[in-house]
């Protein structure tokens, strides 16, 4: 009979228990949880603070009833494992409750203990109105705040996943928001220019976003005499009542009535660190392609890990829910007998931001430019489905592959609709080691309400290909504002769009379907740098200039990835 | 100067006709079509019918003079080429405005004339109020019929894609209407089972369905007296006024108003045979891997040709738009000097059908017999996104697989949220040639509003590779009405469930959550069937049942795919 014992009972830990039980109907399997809760919905706390999920309960996925009945796991919540004592298989634990300690002998150990917030060490973080969401009391205590203290305005520090979706779930309260990211940008899985679409989205629904800038100090002020003058709203002893003061590295101060801290999280891995298990260089718990750790009976999985970046094939630190349950149900397997190996992390992700949806896979251009990896891209900016048919929407696409190979290095997209399908569709078209030359060829379910019969993907494959094969030479949205003497600027968009959507400075503009007759305005002696709104007619200007003897680049992704780049 | 001729103005045609002139900017390039309209937008033309999309110039994709401004293409609508004359390479032309012929020369001649729809000898069929659709003159009949006859009902023979979609567009029109197949089940791609979401979304849409039952004879009655009767709603002339009476191969009556045939299209290959082109076993024709047709000279694209299955790699007749798109730009690229190869079609396909999306890719079960392809199976029914944030829906998903390989044999699924993104995802890794294994590993876009942790398709392949691993002992819901007295039938959901739902006749009922406590209530010499609502608690006792001694199999998709195999 094998015994597990699990710490950790939410994604990693409970995928295992549930696991593990199914294969082994004898095996002895014990769950810690330092918290009151297993099982929950962590993904889902933003929406709930935010109105969409109604039902506090419905973020409870289980209990530890419902896993005793269901999978024979005894779980003990609110009961911490404090130390591992690898030499005699067992670990100390405390009950939370009682303050009492114990042992628990295990034949394996499993480390879901997941990551934790990252609060800098700011002057006066430490008050009544600044909290982090991790957990189920965390936002319980979030909820308290804004029921007590009625905030009027709310400051979100961080603008990745958990910071944007506060910075909504305020939004959708009535309560005014300010954003603040200390980058020049919002969800650093994608670049620049691809989050500028975010950037729009934020400032568009009036939330005061400002990006470049940092939290330096906090000052909390207890407006306890405020509060009794408005009792009649509600009685004394429900209002908390204070406000701060926030003051940012750039000299501004701002006030505030609640302040969310989420500027990243880090792996909980202080309890392997002092079991002496091997860390990687981001701190997280080392694990083998089985998830095991550097002690063979001491499996880890899900955020406090690092595992293999599919990519690169270097250990990676990417706390997401998906490789969280997946890697608990391989550990389990592994755990009793079987050989599992876990493939690889591509960093599959994805945020709504109001009505925009922004995701990516594998590896964005910074980290490539990083990582010193070759790579080419490619931007389109085609319609989720036939546009002629109601409720399309843009599909962003930016697409990164090798020059060498053609596999794809990493894929971003936003838009309103489709966004997911399309990141989907790259991530499993990465994963399978497809090229840029494959995924041409791709059949993607076709009818007006769903798609296109030259699907988004097929039409930046398309692209791609292009520029691999020497069909088109490319200029990026970066270079166009630096354009030497020999080089001149042509719009060939009609000359409405020009004054509706603007153009770039000291561009000339000679419509696509008029070049064929006026080409002899343009000059053979110099680069003729062609855009258009997206790059589809630049494309076929370019190839009417090339195919006339012209030297000539076309703008990839054209007016609409320069634009967006600088938002 | 490379001479290109190209017959047909559609998909394909104009797809080739764009990428040739972006190859070559001295081509020359001329395009036949025998209709009035090029590059129209056909798969828009029922919901222009229905009224989604109300403005009939947005099927308007290209003018001829569009195609000149931008391509320099010599777009020759209403002119028919009659023959091709091989030996000269040159092409009879009949103007269909004047009558008179010509022959113009190719080097190259592409053939995209489409496929037409099949219309069987039915007595009286030939009546004003009867109609097929396939292109802007067929949809402009049907919408002067519907004004000027104002049916009250409606019939649509053949439960295809457009035949669907023309229900869905009179019953948005408010017109009663009555849909007629042949065969037992809509939507032949995919299985009956499968179908069976689709049987039972018409019904709740209040449409009379008839499966199994064909059109025997149509009598055709001019009620011009009637007319005149209630002219006051319309001016007598506006009025075509006449009936149908329609007679089944059941002996069943029917009267209708406006009759539309779409029980399918056949290739048109005739301009092809009487040259002399090699045609195939499904009368389309034969293409080798380059698009090109016997003669070298000769290439064809689109829904009159017959190209390679992506799973058998025999010559199939699939008329979709999207390989018709691809195969135009490949043989234009061929035509130029360039080598692409066709990669073969997976029929990736999808239908709406009011809110409920339809939709497969590669061969299904009906065909894998037929083929005598061994095949495995699996069904699952799972929430389109985190089921704790509103809006999330069902995708049931049918998934078709190698046991000996553990590649993707083909795939379906129906729900109304998600159903596209999941076909798309299957329809990559199928290209790829990844196996069961490997979807387990498939790593996709995760936030509440988008997916699960755990999407649709990994939990797909998790239950197809317990069943390669012998982890589970599968039966299918065509199975358990015909159990042996060796047999028993155990229901594993909740009392209330059985009560709410439905369940199948002759199951004892011991709730999974119990089943530990009551396994001594089961016999260890019978086998146990298990089934549950979708198979996951079904699964779960399996386990506990198998590793505890039992004999035992789970009802793979549980109640809910028997259920649905049943509408």
């Amino acid at each position: 009979m094998t015994k597990i014992v699990i710490v950790g009972g939410v994604a990693g830990g409970a995928s295992a228990a549930a696991r593990a039980r199914r294969l082994s109907e004898d095996a002895k399997i014990v769950m810690f949880e330092r918290g009151p809760f297993v099982s929950f919905a962590n993904c889902g706390l933003p929406y709930h603070v935010g109105g969409d999920i109604q039902d506090r309960s419905k973020l409870l996925l289980q209990t530890p009833d419902s896993f005793l009945a269901r999978f024979n796991v005894d779980v003990r919540v609110m009961n911490e494992v404090t130390s591992i004592n690898r030499s005699d298989k067992t670990v100390t634990v405390k009950n939370l409750v009682d303050g009492s300690q114990y042992t628990e002998s295990y034949d394996f150990l499993l480390l879901s203990p997941g990551a934790a917030p990252f609060v800098p060490p700011i002057n006066g973080i430490a008050n009544p109105l600044t909290h982090t969401l991790r957990n189920i009391p965390d936002m319980d205590r979030i909820l308290q705040t804004i029921q007590m203290n009625k905030p009027e305005h709310a400051t979100v520090v961080g603008g990745g996943f958990i910071g944007l979706e506060m910075m909504e779930a305020f939004h959708q309260l009535g309560i005014k928001t300010t954003l603040i990211e200390m980058a020049d940008q919002v969800m650093t899985p994608v670049d620049k220019e691809m989050a500028g679409f975010a950037h729009a989205e934020i400032r568009a629904h009036d939330v005061d976003l400002r990006l470049g800038v940092a939290l330096e100090s906090v000052h909390y002020t207890n407006n306890v005499q405020v509060a009794s003058k408005d009792a009649g709203e509600a009685t004394e002893h429900q209002h908390l009542q204070g406000s701060l003061q926030l003051t940012l590295n750039n000299g501004e101060q701002l006030n505030t009535d609640i302040l969310i801290m989420s500027i990243g999280v880090r792996p909980e891995s202080s309890l392997a660190k002092e079991a002496g298990l091997q860390l990687g260089a981001f701190g997280g718990i080392y694990t083998n392609d089985a998830m095991q750790t550097s002690d063979p009976a001491i499996y880890a999985v899900g955020d406090a890990v690092e595992d293999k970046d599919f990519v690169t094939g270097k250990p990676g630190f990417v706390p997401l829910a998906g490789p969280a349950n997946r890697q608990g149900r391989m550990a389990a397997d592994n755990m009793l007998g079987r050989s599992e190996t876990y493939q690889g992390t591509q960093g599959t992700a994805i945020v709504k931001i109001f009505d925009l949806a922004v995701a990516s896979v594998g590896k964005n251009e910074k980290v490539l430019k990083r990582e010193g990896i070759r790579y080419e891209k490619v931007y389109v900016h085609t319609a989720s489905h036939a546009s002629y048919y109601p409720g399309s929407e843009i599909v962003s696409l930016k697409l990164l592959f090798s020059p060498e190979t053609g596999k794809i290095l990493g894929a971003q997209a936003a838009g309103k609709d489709g966004v997911d399908k399309r990141i989907d569709v790259l991530a499993v078209a990465q994963r399978a080691g497809m090229t840029i030359e494959q995924l041409q060829h791709l059949e993607l379910t076709y009818a007006p309400p769903y798609g296109s019969a030259k699907d988004v993907i097929n039409q930046a494959a398309f692209v791609a290909n292009n520029i691999l094969k020497g069909d088109s030479t490319p200029i990026h949205f970066d270079e166009v504002d630096n354009l030497t003497s020999d080089q001149i600027l042509l719009d060939v968009r009609n000359p409405g769009e020009l004054e509706n959507v603007g153009f770039i400075a000291g561009a000339i503009n000679i419509p696509v379907d008029q070049l064929r007759q006026r080409m002899d305005e343009l000059p053979k002696d110099k680069e003729i740098i062609i855009y258009c709104q997206v790059g589809l007619r630049g494309n076929v200007a370019y190839r009417q200039l090339v195919n006339s003897g012209f030297k000539a680049r076309n703008l990839i992704g054209g007016y609409r990835t320069y634009k967006f780049a600088s938002i």
